[in-house]
């Protein structure tokens, strides 16, 4: 999906919501627990349930790696179940070194077929550089991520003055462009969004942080939208685990409209 | 496999080779790509033909996604034929917040029964803690690697004028112990492992870029080496793909053991 058809889709949608599919095995209710691919079925659910209040989904691996082949599996059929109309983000923070992300970007984007993925920046350039080059597909790098840990490197201060994670979005800014990439920008900090405005304003940001991190809806707003929007802002476990009983899709396509009404209220106060 | 147990390996066998198993399946030799299980066949050939020479086998995860399920399926039967006198490394750069680590370290500790797995360290302590806190396994950091994209961030300098990756290794080590803690330090700036003795003189080190990235060997060990060896050096394309006929497990066998004969004169002139 292309930058332009993204913005389309917001604007008719009047959503920036994206649902993130981190489906813990774990947590699935307990009648679709009883079923061979109850993964699948309980995903299947929440995108019928979901889609008309969204743009994006974010499908988290690790929670399909921790079932190995039979995780693969729920991950490829999941993809398939995702509708063209939306974003389909692989949240798999990879990245090494050129001939190995090589491999990733083929795992994601021809297998999977995903239209975007995370990925870590650490590495540098030639690390990205083989998910960059894919026509049509997004590179989505961390900027500055929700988690305390973000403390411990991403906030340090550079021999400029400057934390790491503005000189990750200054550099890898000119590795690409507001058509194929895209920044992770955490949302418990929605102040620092300013600062990273004046870096990037053009790119499209994922905001997680939403929901069950705690992340505040109005500033991220406030402080990171741009005139196309710019923002695809994730909620994951507080919609899918919205009830954990068999009306679970219902209550799920209950708190994604909430999201985004809450979203467009948001909107037009700011306007 | 914990510390004493590996150190004893490297002494009892005389060696500090690991066998990187980046199994390409466009790369394996004519005769295995006919055969339904042809790459797991590959790996099997070359771990009977290199584990006198090795002390540990690093899987390179990309390789194995790239192909789906099937593939999946392909590193779980791989892992299974290490022998167990051989530390088993998942190289999968993996790291995200803390309940998304917690279900790649079961994928790799638990499910794929891994002894150690190399993560990247821009997200922090919290996104490495759920494996730092599997007991008897191996937590594998980036810190300085091999590629050119070092030069992007790594080795950036900080507000101290010391690079990056010089504060990743003196934070991080402070996370784990060197029971638990292991760094990926590259092999193309030899030298600078004598800087990074001077802050993990006691870890072990996970040195890739020796073969085909072109690291110095002599170099590396005369800067990394410590009192227990301390060090992993990985080779994987020069060795799994000595030969693409079907004399390739005999000759990946023979580069196996040059390397660690390379190695033992190198430390005999040394000492």
């Amino acid at each position: 999906m292309n930058r332009s058809t993204l913005i389309q889709a917001i604007q008719e949608k009047n959503s920036m919501l994206c649902v993130g599919l981190d489906t813990d095995w774990n947590l699935l209710p307990e009648h679709l627990k009883q079923r061979p691919n109850g993964l699948v079925e309980f995903n299947r659910a929440i995108i019928e349930a979901t889609q008309a209040h969204c743009v994006a989904y974010k499908v988290n691996t690790a929670f399909y790696e921790a079932l190995g082949a039979r995780g693969w599996d729920a991950l490829e059929e999941t993809c398939e179940l995702i509708p063209e109309t939306h974003i389909k983000i692989a949240d798999a923070k990879r990245a090494d070194i050129g001939n190995t992300s090589a491999q990733y970007a083929r795992a994601f984007f021809e297998r999977l077929q995903f239209d975007a993925i995370t990925v870590a920046p650490y590495m540098g350039e030639d690390s990205l550089r083989p998910f960059l080059d894919y026509p049509n597909k997004w590179t989505i790098v961390l900027g500055l991520t929700s988690n305390p840990g973000a403390a411990d490197f991403e906030l340090c201060k550079m021999e400029n003055g400057a934390p790491l994670y503005e000189r990750v979005l200054s550099t890898v800014s000119q590795w690409g462009s507001t058509e194929n990439l895209m920044f992770v920008t955490g949302a418990t900090r929605p102040e620092q969004l300013s600062e990273i405005r004046k870096i990037v304003p053009d790119h499209f940001l994922l905001v997680p942080g939403v929901g069950a991190q705690g992340g505040d809806l109005q500033g991220v707003i406030k402080h990171g939208k741009n005139q196309d929007g710019g923002l695809l802002i994730n909620a994951s476990r507080s919609i899918i685990y919205a009830s954990s009983s068999e009306d679970f899709a219902e209550k799920a396509g209950m708190e994604a409209m909430l999201l985004k009404e809450s979203m467009q209220s948001i909107i037009s106060e700011l306007n």
